[in-house]
């Protein structure tokens, strides 16, 4: 390693390579911490297995030599159709923290959700992107790297709630995520293992500190939470709302009814309540009860392109991912994190290819079929 | 340990470790015996893996600040939807045995059913829980423990079996739980492996013995055991007769002409004939054979809150624990029943706040979907 | 072990316990013979493995007292409804052979199908059977043991085969059991790895004893058998002909076509074709297309009293077991095969009495359900 | 070995045997190569494992002394519905190469395809076969072997690719299979972990050989690549066109309109893109789409007699082996592939009897049934 390169994992051929680069680096109480979920982990295990419980059917001589992976969300142009997830205490994973997260994500030309549990204030994070090139998109990337966004646990104390959008509001963010699948704190057994309750000296979630004292807010996860803050939400700020945590259709209606503007389907990486359903087996309910009013988001378990392509062929229109930017920072830092989103990259571009589609536009339902029991059903065989 | 405190096992997570507690403290004879089944023992893992089988599909945003997890049984409410399942030989888990885990039952407010095999008398065991102080509920429990219930193997002997159930009445049971699934003893493999056939020196089946002669007499299995017993028993008390061991909808439909007051859906633990379904498989179309005539309980294989919630969701009213409360007593006694049954409270509370229910009541059918091969098929998607 | 009594194995629980015993004394090579299969052996496996996709659905308070196992076939009664299926070469497994196997199942009040590849000629057998006593039925047994049964590989030679005939009515066999599932033989990889393919000396197919030239004929696999055969059969004798081997229910609607008097669901044990569906999985379409025109029964895979009782569920009059009653034989010779058939007896009585069926014919099919990967689907609800 | 026969591999059971022993032989990451898949190998694995997930429903008693395996494809006739498959670098697995493995082909009766990536030039290929004798067919084979068959990458330079084309043509191959699902290179990981990027020294892609420069031109993937090319081919040669790589089954009915005589369903062994179906799951529809107007071929996961009975039950006309030539190549060089070739036929001639079928046609759909979870559905129960 020199002064004038980033440091570089060697060679990672594909995620599970950093993963395991990162659970070499980190601290097991804190590598639990990232792996982990709520009860049995069920849901966790559950995220990245179902995708595999889906077949790719691809379509052959479409001509797809100019591909363009890029979307719009939100009117602004992403270089592809994932995101970075919030995640928590990125400093807990490395000293490069959000602000170096930002600058891979940033020259990935995507869109990093800061999380309100962030370990650098949205502030510097947001300066930190702001250095960055352009993005040197090989086709046509976007001219600038896509803003933030910001995500948000209401908290009962409206007036700090409101404090804190206006943070990120001046932070340049570009949409609100409201977190909705968190009225009381999910139990995750690793950590009360462990005795991990809370971060290390010299680390705080810098974006609850309090406007008026100075000192930092624990979060509060609000039991109380209803439709009504959301209503509050949509009255005290201009920001796009994504409603993050919907998993029952009839709560995707509700949320088109209250005039949010996306919603992401998630279950928290599977650290809220075990035994909900996979983040890809809810989707298909979620965008049927949607009926295209509002663009649906997921995250939980991607891991490959053909994991993106099947979830925008159910109708989500962009991925998160969330571990996954753990585990490259954990295990290179800033340079970690651009190798997660360009492995990524590559191996949906690669599988679009394959697939015949040439956009995000052209993955269509057709190209997706389920498979039972880990194996695909005989396509177009009812049962 | 001092006095004044009751011994604890050291911070349990969840019910396992307290599993695996008892393990270590118990002789392998009497481990296998409680945690043993008939045959090949498919019953008794199916009870637990059935449930991983159901998603829970959570509703957010309902303002579930305030929650209520009582539930009233036979005009008496209890301080949540899940009571003690009888199980046999408390004395041979721990020197604590009937009364101690009557006093654990009774301070986390719900119900005891007292086995026909209890080593303690049941005139003891409703004495220990006379002593309890009335059980401060967090929220509005009930002023006093619910009373305990008693169950019952109808012997041939009429006038014996009228005998035992003056002597529930007289100790203030308030109920007769009548189990129907057991004409002849089911053959657990583990115990003839152990040679394990008999209660050693110095316990006994105290709810047994003769009321002319003194002596315990053995449980007989009644192979002729048919409805007119039970229409018998209908005229021999004014207890409420709750038939436990029904699986199959046709004899749901039957308790309900024959005036029972209630059906607990179960299959002995997998103890009596291996290769019937999982408790929780049964459950439906014994629900939909009551069709809300009589209220519908189940036991087996009860493990964690999200099970609780699917049960009650599948359309259960309460649901009884049993191998858990025998994990807790011989883990750590009375106190070790206590940490079983708040570690089940706080897990159902957590899970029905993010499943965003309030009150049993609230767990409506929609909370839950079935799986298929241990995942969950996609929400909403006929197959 | 005095001389008085005869040689047992030491409390064997289960038959797992025989199978485990004989494997300890049979050679290696022998014991292959006996375990394996064609192929892969997946339909060896999958034989076993299909009854546990079953569940028993009980009934209760059914007043199942008095049981009686016995069932009617051909105008005789067996005292239960499992028969031992031909299994060749008992000699290769004990001294005991084919006659200690026959007195076993005699006492047992069942009826033995005579392999045309016993080692011992049906003339001995059939002798050993008559001396033995009436056997003395718990309840109401039959009066003397019932008839063998004898089964034929239909040969070309057509002279020979109806010596063969003749041989078996003198000898008193009750029925012909038409093996139609070898039309050439099944290539077992487990015998030509260990060079396994002819009988040591001293042992051979005495049935085939030629009766012209007293030699020893080759069993023929004839490729060319056809319905034509059976017509022949059908005009060679009075015995009643049982055609064995059937799992397409096309063969059984044309095997009612061509006056056959039962038909026996069977592959072989997974010895002929691998890959060819388990017996119970063929069973119901079979039962099905015959339409109570002819009873059905079933081998393959039965082990337990369950699997008799599902069977039975799905249209089987009977079934018969093969590998256990040549564990029972390897492991202790004519008292073993006792024992497997008293643990079955026991498990099969067991089993209908917590199932609510005091007899055969009280094994209706709302008793069992299928169940789905393992797992009971809930029951009564339609995928 | 002596030298006038060939070495060959001591009793070879069947293909994993094959397999196994080839991987003794390669170098590993030259195994790895020919075994390895794209991405995790879900779709390698798959392409096996499917066909596990059917079951041949036999027939019996069809007199099927006289079978014979022959089938026609293009007015020629195949000694069996069993092909080569390309795949590439035959002398990276041995010294034999393409032309020892065309001998042994041309000796079983059959069509090897040759690969463009074959180390060998076609016209060696063809002259080593054209040294073989007439094969001595056990019944009636055809009086020469068959010809070959070339496999064409479309490259993107239209005047070397028709310069290929005239070569196969000249070489006297009689069909072209024109890979189409490879728009872009399969990302094979293991090859990556290798480093194995390129051929050794002194093996070159033959068939890639400059008419003009006499270099070796590297295989270019064409993203381009559409329908209009297949019109191109479809007008520049008069061979018959084999689509290979086909899975969607809108690309099916594609192909019947632009005018292509077969259809190959194929997932490149798993190579290309993973998580697609494997092959025999693909079938069905594919066959459905193309309702007879052009024969189906499939390719992927074919080990077993009853995996190409299960092909054609489901409405292949012939089916393709990749790997397992290979594994007979590396084991025992030409030998090796005779050994798996014969094994092959007496499989599947031996499933055709066991099922009841004296010819290729006589593979009627009722002979097989799916299954689910691995374990055969009750047959004809609708689920």
């Amino acid at each position: 390693m020199n002064g004038t390169t980033l440091p570089s994992v060697a060679a990672p051929v594909n995620l599970a390579d950093l993963r395991a680069a990162a659970r070499r680096r980190l601290d097991p109480a804190h590598d639990d911490f990232f792996a982990g979920g709520a009860g049995d982990e069920r849901t966790v295990r559950d995220n990245e297995a179902a995708f595999d419980a889906y077949r790719v059917l691809p379509r052959v001589l479409r001509g797809v030599g100019a591909r363009d992976l890029r979307v719009e969300l939100f009117g602004e142009t992403v270089s592809m159709p994932v995101l970075a997830s919030p995640t928590a205490f990125h400093r807990l994973a490395h000293p490069d923290g959000e602000a170096g997260c930002a600058r891979a994500i940033a020259a990935a030309g995507t869109i990093m959700v800061v999380s309100m549990a962030a370990t650098t204030p949205v502030e510097t994070i947001a300066a930190a992107v702001a250095t960055m090139p352009p993005r040197p998109a090989p086709a046509s990337g976007p001219p600038r790297p896509p803003k933030l966004w910001f995500q948000l646990y209401p908290q009962p104390d409206l007036a700090f709630t409101e404090s804190v959008i206006r943070r990120a509001e001046a932070a340049g963010c570009g949409a609100l995520v409201v977190t909705v699948d968190s009225p009381v704190f999910g139990r995750r057994e690793r950590d009360l293992r462990h005795g991990f309750l809370d971060l290390p000296d010299g680390l705080c979630c810098e974006n609850m500190r309090d406007p008026v004292t100075g000192e930092i807010r624990a979060i509060t996860m609000d039991a109380a939470l209803d439709w009504r803050r959301i209503d509050w939400l949509r009255e005290t700020t201009r920001l796009p709302l994504v409603l993050k945590g919907v998993l029952h259709p009839a709560d995707a209606a509700l949320a088109v009814e209250h005039g949010v503007d996306a919603v992401l389907v998630s279950n928290h990486g599977g650290r809220q309540l075990d035994g909900v359903p996979a983040s890809v087996d809810a989707l298909p309910a979620v965008v049927d009860a949607v009926a295209g009013r509002l663009p649906v988001l997921l995250d939980g378990g991607v891991r490959r392109g053909t994991d993106v392509l099947t979830a925008l062929a159910l109708g989500a229109v962009a991925v998160g991912v969330g571990r996954p930017v753990l585990w490259g920072l954990a295990a290179g830092g800033e340079m970690g994190v651009r190798q997660v989103l360009e492995l990524l990259r590559a191996d949906l571009d690669r599988a679009m290819a394959l697939a015949g589609a040439d956009s995000p536009a052209a993955i269509t339902p057709d190209l997706v079929t389920p498979a039972v029991g880990g194996r695909a059903w005989p396509v177009g065989v009812r049962r």
